[in-house]
């Protein structure tokens, strides 16, 4: 059996079903840097951790100012979360969407956070026989004059295919015509070749529709750290959000752990060659394959259609894991079933044992 | 002029309009103890600071093993949070109260959550003539049948005040006949000389309509750490909460340190003999004042009335200032005026400082 959750494999689960030690486990499921956590925010905790006696400050004026050097956003449009999960519920809960549109397959918590509103979501399909490229048209169309919101993961989990700046722009300037806010997730914008390509960044100023949500966990590998944040030039929102929230949810080491994550370029650099290379590499070696249908992507991971009808996703997660590698089965997404399948870049050795032994198993 | 928040005096504030260096500043406003977060909770910290590479366990099982240890309250009882704060806003907006009573003067955060929610919010007075305890019969005559909610801290921040197991029991007896839920904030209860006679935890297990809430900020003096905790035997409330709550909204290592500082039996009883030896020591001294008026307490910190008139709170509050002391002017909770401030108990030596300084202008 294939257990799956929000954020991948539950590990504890496979360390107490299948009996492989946790730290054994080759998770391929989690989306997580495989870098870990850098050496410069493990340092900047342990020599900060007498600041544990402090309240954070409220304003988080540091913090902020180190984001906005990372991103190139004014400070005073970012706010900070515990993790892109709080962000996302206090932005839903400050709009309140009567009714959203949700491009899907998607992470669950934004229907969830929308439902808990007593809001109507409407999930908009990616179609597998557009490859799950967003039918831009079709979206306007689908959006009707109740619609207040359009959310958008970008690039798209679990699908990992994306938008880019020209099509984020059409949709930002249909949607503010027509007073549709849009939340962008771009929890995975930062993995992509070209991330000012993707990301919505750069509208923020422009456009005051678009909310934009990051967190730390898959880039920076700290999912423990809870640590996220949002963009947007509403200052209506960042007030409204302001009142609602409580006014510590970032812990004091995630709060100095962030500033020096956010500064250490050789990491991030680090992650982007990693990540674009071994992506290369895995695309060039799958394209080779004839039992599996592939995607593009600018994300860390992979959406596989298997072709090969005698086995299913939850056959070959079932497979991979005697030899403690955790692939996602990603049949429970809305729209997928059983023949698709999704795995994160790891490090090389980690990815090209995963190629060879999927190979054995599809091809 | 004196400045404060909600969680005592703004020491960032301080520093910057007095230019006293913040680790030089002597903080009797923010009710933190003096000991400092312990060495335990650091060590364990550093120690597993590479589990930020990893999402906490959703359920917290041995956070909630350790606090259940710690308090005896059953592990299904407990739901943790980040800090008290998040778990005083889920409960909020869990019942959604239409009519509320708060016990007042209190801190601020459950008005705020009450008036978020849409209910209503009545301040019942904790009355000076009588020592700002608590009128129980009173109390039952302004609590009609639209009321849900009443809210209490015990001991109660800023006045001192506190009900004793008798009077907790009589409360919930006559709540729970009249379908209003309690929330209890036991945020200084373990100060108390007898902690088992001051809390509510006890009666959890027999009152459903009971839900009691502590932080670690004040007693493990970890306001950075932001790690709290509920205990409720209404299954229906926790549900509902775990339904709302942001899965991961404690940090891993919030987290791992929680485990450790619960099971810091040599830290607790260190701190509960300074707090309770300084405390009789404190009170027994300023017993001999002619100009102030005392209350008792069985919390961290005093509440004082200065009954010589020539000067104000915030008058005290800017000479003691020169010393690098701060104390927190009471004069802006609901009920209180110019005439009160409130210190916690520090060290030995700063209590004696403050003492001697404070008798020079106040005697």
């Amino acid at each position: 059996m294939s257990l799956t959750n929000q954020h991948g494999g539950d590990l504890d689960y496979i360390h107490r079903v299948y009996n492989i030690p946790r730290d054994e486990i080759i998770d391929f499921s989690g989306n997580v840097n495989p870098i870990g956590i850098s050496p410069s925010v493990k340092k900047a905790i342990t020599e900060n951790i007498d600041l544990l006696s402090t309240y954070p400050d409220v304003n988080y004026t540091s913090l902020r100012s180190a984001i906005s050097s990372y991103t190139g956003a004014k400070a005073e449009n970012i706010i900070v979360g515990n993790g892109s999960t709080e962000l996302i519920s206090l932005f839903i809960k400050s709009v309140c969407p009567k009714k959203s549109v949700i491009i899907s397959p998607a992470y669950s918590e934004y229907e969830r956070e929308i439902k808990l509103c007593g809001g109507k979501p409407l999930l908009f399909p990616l179609r597998e026989e557009e490859d799950f490229r967003l039918n831009i048209p079709d979206l306007f169309n689908a959006m009707d004059k109740d619609t207040n919101l359009l959310v958008i993961c970008n690039p798209n989990n679990p699908t990992g295919s994306f938008l880019v700046k020209s099509e984020l722009l059409r949709i930002a300037e249909f949607c503010r015509g027509n007073n549709i806010r849009i939340l962008i997730d771009e929890t995975y914008a930062e993995f992509s070749d070209d991330d000012m390509e993707v990301s919505a960044i750069p509208l923020a100023d422009d456009f005051k529709n678009i909310f934009i949500i990051r967190g730390t966990s898959k880039f920076f590998a700290s999912p423990g750290l809870r640590l996220g944040y949002a963009i947007t030039s509403d200052t209506d929102i960042t007030d409204t959000i302001n009142k609602k929230k409580d006014p510590w949810s970032v812990n004091i080491l995630a709060s100095v752990g962030g500033e020096e994550m956010f500064k250490d370029t050789a990491y991030i650099n680090e992650t982007e060659q990693l990540i674009s290379s071994e992506r290369k590499k895995i695309i060039s070696e799958l394209s080779t394959w004839k039992n599996i249908k592939l995607y593009d992507t600018q994300s860390n991971f992979i959406l596989l259609k298997i072709l090969n009808k005698n086995i299913t996703a939850a056959e070959i997660f079932d497979k991979l894991i005697k030899h403690k590698i955790v692939i996602r089965d990603a049949s429970d997404f809305p729209y997928l079933d059983y023949e698709f399948l999704r795995f994160c870049i790891l490090s090389k050795e980690h990815n090209q044992l995963l190629l060879t032994k999927l190979k054995e198993i599809i091809e």
